[in-house]
């Protein structure tokens, strides 16, 4: 597979699952609805694990520009894959998003609140206070990438792969730190922590003809990327002294 | 093992986990009463690990027709063998659904709602919408059988075995996917994915003489067949032409 | 360590932590109070997994009559350890239970309910018709050791020693198996599924000064003994047979 | 990486992620407000989890004085190193506890309760009785240090490292051990089962400008320390002794 199409169908399976949780349990009607914390969280990380299963092989699964800015940044990515990465990542969030709508669509019909019909699609934060948004991405983001560093060990070369060794139980790690960063750092903005997985749904929210919907908050969308880019290179940069 | 009598066993046994926790679950005087989605989705997880690490070995454990069918159209199983695994699915998820419904008969007699009665059979649409619905089931199951395909790994004569190399560890990641599809994708139809699944317990709740029971909803019977079929059929698809 | 020893440690350690998590969603004002069955299913299959880590190499951890029965009926464990093996199971569960009561006993005493001071000892059916009750018990443990069987492959040798390959990991599948049972079938009895986790706690309550405690309800005891019994020895016989 | 920047890093890493779960759960108007004793105990063990895999390679990944203590009183730890582990234990767990606050510091303002404010610092009992409390405190941690020799298995040599042959996934076994801990035994006094864990956070509540703070409770502060190494001491005492 592509190393392009691998980023985008693995960051596409990712946001597929994430936004499906999140119209799950937000909107009305639904088998999930108001199943709380934990429900999210759990989604949101088993996510991770499938797009790193199916991704991880082909392009080492980043589906993630922070991942990829991160890495190259500390010298072990290159720089000339980044754009394409990026694009192909905020591709197949926007995707993901595009179907997990449709396949949510009754239920957004059913849901009045043009707050909760935004929520399944990009993040925004419980208090809007921007400084503070902005520090818990970064955050968030910083603590992601350090323990990637760390976990995939001291042979830098094998960064770009995900673990295989194990097979696909290779991808629990990652997704139990995803849901470690979720429950415990998420409770502030929603945890974007990967400005494709937020840029990308916000593009499809601006751009589906999603009845009653409201604003995609263009305003707040800077936060959800520069915080993650700032968290990534903070944490390649701490790896790259220690 | 014989394969028929393991696909037997192993989705009994899926089933009598999943028909049980939604037994716990909706019943009235269980100890699980409300317990919520993660309970539901986290035990259906655990019902395919269950399955898997039992039938693995001696069937592949597919449990599940739109397996069968998916990996035959792929070329990577034999269809001589299709029917009689579809067969043995079937009756075993019928049978799974008697057992969970003789374990619980106490709590269905103490449940006056036929749907309640119903639930812990067959699925049910949350908004009965049956294009919204059927395409529920394609995109869940595509899911689900794309990460299976990919998991597996490039040696296509894997597929036929489960992972066995790790022991029963093998088996995590196909409940991490089923875990993963439930919380995300399943709050619109309850997420059959399998027609085995929802067609052998629908069986069971129309033959069973089951005290105040309503309608086995026939009419919807054709969703969770079809929907998982073309979406393991997509899967396979896309799995040859990558 | 010597084989009894391991098993009263294991066992101990499973009820600990079984008994302490009733306790903690049970008991008044404690910081778990009413955390739901998620939180009790949770905790008993890692308590597994801590008696199985512990035990695992010493004695094999059965940690459960119904377990060394099962397999001395199979002719794959000596029948000559049994009554020690049970005996040690039994003293453990007791001990396990009184450990947990004394870390609770401010929230026994902040509790009037003779009924809830009961929970965190030994189970008790959520609607009592023995016949249903005995089923339920029969059903679930024949799940737990039809599974133990074959997860640990054909080689019935290796019964006797829990798999070590892969490390403390290799304690999993089984939690995740109790972790199935629980949520899915626990709730009609409470799931004892192994006669000295409900006979030791259940003594332990008779004979501890709990104050205001009520009846130790041995009515109902023979019901976790003997339908973990005959539940284990249909599984063995099963996999004999196949 | 230095031991002791290992065990600096990998604490404040457990205390950034169990102090952020802890003020998403009780601070006003987070997204995870109220999520749980679930969503709190899997967090935690999940920052375990991170911990370890981080500083696993580098440490030990001790992150905790009762382990560095009984493993030194078991004869397997050099006393020399105690001190600087110590010191840097509660350094990294201050730290995280900081960052924690700096993240939701909007949050602990939308609060007015001190105790709430107080809470995602240093433990609390439910009931407060010291004496219970401390046998709380040492059970939890006898049970913690015990199976983690255990876990390691008979080369006392191996006790230094995590086990790291499985890579990342080596550190599980310990995270589902916290989370036994946290959900069964945690109800009462909320699991410090660790001096630095309580100390460190206790001194930043002390000393951060927070609005409208109440007391650190010192009176408090010698049950989570006490408790801990003595329940360690017993656990490598039992340890040697078998």
């Amino acid at each position: 597979m592509n190393i392009y199409i691998a980023e985008f169908i693995g960051t596409g399976l990712l946001i597929l699952i994430g936004s499906g949780v999140v119209a799950n349990v937000v909107l009305n009607q639904t088998k999930g609805h108001q199943g709380g914390w934990m429900v999210i969280t759990t989604a949101w990380a088993l996510g991770v694990f499938i797009g790193v299963v199916v991704a991880g092989p082909h392009s080492g699964a980043h589906l993630n520009p922070a991942v990829s800015i991160g890495l190259a940044i500390a010298g072990i990515f290159d720089w000339a894959l980044v754009p394409g990465y990026t694009l192909a990542q905020v591709a197949g969030a926007a995707a993901g998003a595009c179907i997990s709508w449709l396949i949510y669509k009754d239920h957004f019909d059913a849901t009045d609140d043009p707050n909760l019909k935004f929520a399944p699609f990009a993040t925004a934060p419980a208090i809007r206070n921007l400084s503070s948004n902005f520090f818990s991405e970064v955050v968030g983001t910083f603590v992601l990438i350090l323990v990637i560093l760390y976990s995939t060990g001291a042979n830098l070369e094998d960064l770009n792969n995900t673990p295989i060794g194990l097979g696909a139980l290779g991808a629990v790690p990652v997704a139990f730190l995803v849901w470690a960063i979720g429950l415990a750092l998420g409770g502030t903005t929603g945890y974007a922590i990967n400005p494709a997985r937020d840029l990308g749904p916000r593009l499809a929210h601006q751009l589906l003809p999603i009845k009653g919907k409201g604003s995609s908050d263009w305003a707040y969308s800077w936060v959800p990327i520069a915080g993650p880019l700032l968290g990534a290179s903070l944490a390649a940069g701490l790896f790259l002294v220690l």
